[in-house]
């Protein structure tokens, strides 16, 4: 178990399950890729590794991102917003970001 | 009361509370402004209006952005993500989108 910075915990509003949103945008494009979310631990690994390390929801585990796929995102820049509750991380990925096969996981419905 | 569009509404899923997660994003210059939170109401009235309208979740209230700061946003476009639970809106801002004064609510605070 990999423990995050206190400097930098103290500073995160995590939710009562202990997670926080990150938005992930590509470096270069700016493309808004995806949202996911991330444990103190997660955050801990990205933030050591550069390689983004999210909190699955669904499989409640680790998720090295492209870890099984190969569409890995190199870690850029982490920031954290106003209120502590957010994260922004800039990344660049390999491959597409989405596990439908699109280049982002906003690429299929638009409602305006 | 607004409602949603039942066609849009059951594409959308929202958290325990009723909300759903919109990343901000300056349609410009694409940079991530913001990220807040809309319930059904506050996302039918911003696809009706073309104007911002959040969920404030420490006022427990509709909240429409620069309704008192005069820091509207206008907005361009609408998107959901693969599952449903994420939106994505590219929008023109008026001024500073940070209540804090900066652009966006990323530009203090650093982590890597």
């Amino acid at each position: 178990m990999t423990s995050l910075d206190p400097a930098i915990a103290e500073r995160i509003q995590f939710t009562e399950s202990g997670l926080v949103p990150v938005v992930v945008q590509e470096a270069t494009s700016k493309a808004v890729l995806m949202m996911a979310w991330m444990n103190a631990e997660s955050l801990q690994l990205t933030l050591t590794t550069g390689r983004a390390t999210y909190w699955s929801r669904s499989r409640q585990e680790l998720w090295v991102k492209g870890e099984t796929s190969g569409h890995a995102q190199q870690v850029r820049e982490v920031r954290l917003d106003c209120d502590g509750d957010t994260l922004l991380m800039q990344v660049d990925q390999t491959g597409v970001a989405c596990h439908t096969g699109t280049m982002t996981c906003f690429d299929a419905d638009r409602l305006l």
